[in-house]
């Protein structure tokens, strides 16, 4: 074994097909909040379907336009890191797309998230430059399924909206949390629990 | 503009030479904590005096055996991500090293970081299978130095402890501090402030 330099993560092969079905009019335009949470929820379904990683999908989007500017699924499993959620990734391939690590450099961005973000992700966000944060299943139905969401200042809305931030949570909640149940009830590998604890 | 579908992130060119150096008898073998922190400190001074970005080193360890598995400095401004801390690097580095996203599989790993982890690496250590996390400087000498830490579980040892994970701060504190106050006299870009609010 020797030393790495890089390292790389890579959308799977299915999502370029998939977004540009849906920004073809497979999918309704990203114009309202509860649009735009029906992709990143269509993506955490797809990736569990495709077999790519755990029940979780976001993306960044300009806040006003709806221009997408990253798209995320979670691939800790398939990428071998333990850091490549969802959230991160749509975060980093934003940055990739404004070419800047501070969004708010380019425009008011939005993170739509399937989930409310584990505490590295919420960690994530206010260094992102992100605006705005949109989630939609909440941390019980998270934990409910078996994950392990982390620990959370208890007050992390009131700390993300004291940073300038929109948060809104519980958006097609209901929707976002069957992708997780169904995960769950099919047994998949809960990727973010440590082995030795399971 | 169009979406990006993968990102990279890469150790600057002066790493390796670097490291190599100070494993062929240029630096003290990594066989104590404080042996270790110094070679984390190290690394955050010369990412300095290179250009290639903030104050920040990190290294991933065999905790027993002090083998060398993964290599982090911050690389924010040069790569363009703000997730590219220098613990995250060294995590997902020492992560392609063991070729599995949970170090715990290959052997008892240790995080070692020249300061106290900001609220989105905190979040990321317990994902990444480290059982061991050790600090030099601690969050006060980071916001002495202008560094936004974010907004932590104030219980977060005790949230670490309970995880299983040992933790060690304070480990050549004034050596590792000195680099972040050097570093806000000579007014370097504080990276993760929002220009927004600067």
């Amino acid at each position: 074994m020797s030393l790495h330099h890089h390292f790389e993560v890579r959308l799977p092969d299915w999502v370029q097909p998939f977004i540009g079905h849906w920004l073809n009019g497979g999918g309704p335009p990203l114009d309202t909040t509860e649009h735009r949470m029906l992709l990143a929820i269509a993506l955490s379904a797809e990736n569990v379907r495709q077999g790519t990683g755990g029940p979780f999908g976001a993306i960044v989007l300009n806040q006003e336009t709806g221009q997408l500017a990253g798209i995320g699924v979670n691939l800790v499993t398939s990428s071998g890191l333990s850091v490549a959620h969802a959230e991160i990734v749509a975060l980093s391939l934003a940055q990739r797309f404004v070419e800047d690590w501070d969004l708010a450099a380019a425009a008011p961005m939005q993170l739509v998230s399937s989930c409310e973000p584990c505490a590295m992700c919420l960690g994530a966000v206010p260094w992102s430059g992100v605006s705005s944060l949109v989630c939609g299943a909440d941390f019980t139905d998270a934990e409910s399924a078996g994950f392990d969401e982390g620990d959370k200042p208890s007050d992390w809305l009131m700390s993300l909206s004291n940073r300038g931030l929109e948060v809104k949570v519980h958006v097609l909640r209901e929707e976002a949390a069957k992708v997780l149940s169904e995960y769950a009830q099919m047994a998949g590998e809960i990727y973010n629990s440590r082995r030795m604890q399971e």
